[in-house]
């Protein structure tokens, strides 16, 4: 693997990942770009206990741009884009329009392949194991930025699940503070090891999901892939390394070894979960599904930090074909969440589509 | 006010609420209707420390129906819905595909007028004081339940924000818990109390909004009305009562009478809050704001319950036309909102579309 770290015009970094070692990144950008103007805010809310970022220069973002102006492509033929070679592997880069920015964080976009028309399932293990390298590199790059408390790799997938751009491409967000969940979740980390006399929630968690079996979607040598006992949305699915390890720096070879074969399946079961419901009489063959992976590490600086266990939650919106489950009145207004799909259904579906083998 | 109570031909309650005491209900529901087949489940997720209700019966819930199949209207010329009578002021039933049910608490649908075609905001002072009187009704009934917790009234209003039925309703969500969001407002309650020697939290929240001005959308005699510092939705507003209650029963005469005016007001904002933006190329107007409405009660038996005030939210998913904000990974992964309208902006906003008087 080859990191090449450059400047866009506007003096945002850009970063190749590329698998070969002889490549040269030696493309300049040409854009006449105005300096980013940003104008990010963190508001602390008093009642609810959380922190809102407040970005109001994002109004005016790219919004589903024909895919011949598409800002993620390679810039070819004239053709100015984020990227400016002409071909790529992996690129990241700093976000033009970041929710959180200066003294309030840092937003970056991965893009996963130079093929616009791919997805995330659709990359070689190679490939996703190039994504991996990346994610892991920018998590120990933003973690020395001052104030950085945790890093969140992501991937927003779908129309459905507002995502503006079709390329495929993710997103990590530096948060300057640890998130109401990952807050959550060393809460409960730490009520468990006080309540057994120092055993770890999530070892007790993964163990009682492995031995009652019933939710497993794969079950790999280094991976473990479930639906939660209370899943919150309709079709999710939580990978965990079977050693537990903080964050993607502390994964071991083996477990980079045979996390794409692992994810790049359970990605691909989602894209058949809804497969040959929808009844053909239009003939359409629905949208691939919508889908949000989340990559919950410890956060940079928390004391306990060797207890938390490095995950991916991956989860669709879609209900059945057709239908979405929305954050209505329960989950937006009490945050209640209602579930449709018993987990055990779930989970039965996700391996009754498993791919051939 | 005249209240009659009755039942459906599977045995689920129906209450009607009218202004007029001579009115007489006693139509019967003749559909041949099978019991109510319900499986809710309430499951607690260990890591998260939230609960979570796994409803699998809501699949086949009734979803979008012609209006001439309307359940919600009035049973006329031979069309039975879920009213029996051929006409009614505010009605309300237990929900036929309930998310909570048994053990495991109430759902209930509050028709809030059998005009089809209306919406909140079309109904006058008198009809919203007589839908005030019956979420305070069903919140009295409702807590006497064994098992209810937690009761609150909401509405969300809609095809964006996921309804099903284009008539003008609400819902009723009676929990066996006190609710996560409800939790933290207590949490956040004690620690004020406590750092300040006794001040409650929420009296001085409402008097700082109050003091600094530049997020107040309205101020009555008995009611204020403004957008939160750090408020999570593009565009989202909080009434309270001047005088502190914990619940709607609790509400003086003064704070029922000036209710309406203030609400409906409120509500025609938000209509309006994005006219004359969307540009006339396709003269397609936009269709009416998407909503959420909740009632923020105190639960049925906390310790300090006499601390909380009653509040109503109301907010938008919209955040420009055509534009929605939508939960993706940031908020759906880590539960940090990004909030892309500054609550100032979105104040002066909804104080500039105030109604001519």
């Amino acid at each position: 693997m080859k990191k090449t770290t450059t400047r866009l015009a506007d003096g945002r970094e850009l970063i190749y990942y590329d698998s070969r070692d002889d490549v040269v990144r030696e493309a300049v950008d040409r854009r006449p770009l105005d300096p980013v103007a940003t104008a990010s805010e963190i508001r602390h809310d008093r009642l609810l206990g959380d922190s809102v970022a407040i970005a109001s220069h994002r109004q005016g973002r790219t919004y589903h741009p024909p895919a011949d102006e598409c800002p993620l492509c390679p810039s070819r033929d004239g053709r100015l884009s984020e990227i400016p070679a002409a071909d790529y592997d992996v690129a990241v880069f700093e976000n033009r329009f970041p929710s959180l920015a200066g003294d309030s964080g840092r937003c970056e976009v991965v893009c996963f392949t130079s093929d616009h028309d791919a997805s995330f399932a659709d990359l070689t293990d190679g490939h996703a194991a190039l994504v991996l390298e990346a994610w892991t590199d920018r998590t120990a790059e933003l973690s020395q930025l001052p104030g950085v408390e945790q890093v969140f790799c992501f991937e927003n997938r779908g129309a459905e699940i507002g995502v503006t751009l079709g390329h495929p491409h993710g997103q990590i967000y530096a948060y300057p503070f640890t998130t109401p969940r990952t807050q959550r979740m060393l809460a409960s980390l730490a009520a468990h090891r006080e309540r057994t006399g120092g055993r770890n929630l999530f070892d007790d968690l993964l163990a009682d999901e492995r031995a009652d079996g019933r939710r497993i979607v794969l079950d790999g040598d280094h991976w473990t892939a479930f639906v939660p006992y209370a899943a919150h949305w309709p079709y999710e699915v939580h990978l965990y390394p079977k050693r537990r390890v903080p964050d993607l720096l502390a994964l071991d070879d083996d477990a980079r070894t045979e996390f794409p074969q692992i994810y790049l399946e359970v990605l691909r079961r989602f894209d058949r979960i809804f497969d040959g419901r929808s009844g053909g009489d239009e003939g359409a063959r629905e949208a691939p599904t919508p889908y949000i992976a989340a990559w919950h590490q410890a956060p940079v600086r928390a004391a306990d930090r060797a207890d938390f266990a490095l995950h991916l939650e991956v989860f669709t919106i879609r209900r059945t074909p057709g239908k979405l489950k929305f954050l209505a009145g329960s989950e937006s207004g009490m945050n209640v969440f209602i579930n449709d799909v018993p987990p055990e259904a779930a989970a039965a579906r996700l391996r009754e589509v498993a791919s051939e083998s």
